[in-house]
């Protein structure tokens, strides 16, 4: 199924920057990054248990938020996009 | 109809600060903003229409992007939200 996830955090501190790039990366291990914030991703119902346990270990739940929608897998025709293909990737790479 | 709506823009700039706040009150027309940038809103289709012209008619489709997700009537289940409850307002009122 497809779930969107949606990332709101706080980029003006180094360590919601951090925090940005780490949930980045846990998401495209099973998608893709449509926006700066915005992560879609294909899972299997234990994909999508382990990937919610990641992001909940590196989000920081005083001050960001995290949302998921379940798309289902009939998701095709129910995406649009409009504007520029993709996120600017102002985190640039993840240097650990 | 419940559409998810998610708009990146470049907010380090005034012009895309005033973008942001402009979707942010047409989408509030129909929802309700949930994250810096993703908004709910629950329209029919015309609605819909109507919106996506609005918004189109609001961003810069060359440094923008908007994404739209139909996620349907039966939309209450398939959302999860965790850690602070609404987004930090960082754009402040509308002032026109």
């Amino acid at each position: 199924m497809l779930v969107l996830i949606t990332y709101d955090v706080s980029t003006v501190t180094t360590a919601g920057q951090r925090r940005l790039r780490l949930v980045s990366k846990a998401c495209q291990a099973y998608g893709q990054r449509v926006q700066n914030s915005v992560f879609e991703c294909v899972v299997d119902a234990t994909q999508f248990k382990l990937l919610k346990l990641k992001l909940l270990d590196i989000i920081d739940e005083e001050q960001d938020s995290l949302r998921f929608y379940r798309l289902g897998n009939d998701y095709k025709g129910k995406i649009e996009h409009v504007g520029v293909k993709e996120s600017l990737d102002m985190e640039g790479p993840l240097i650990l």
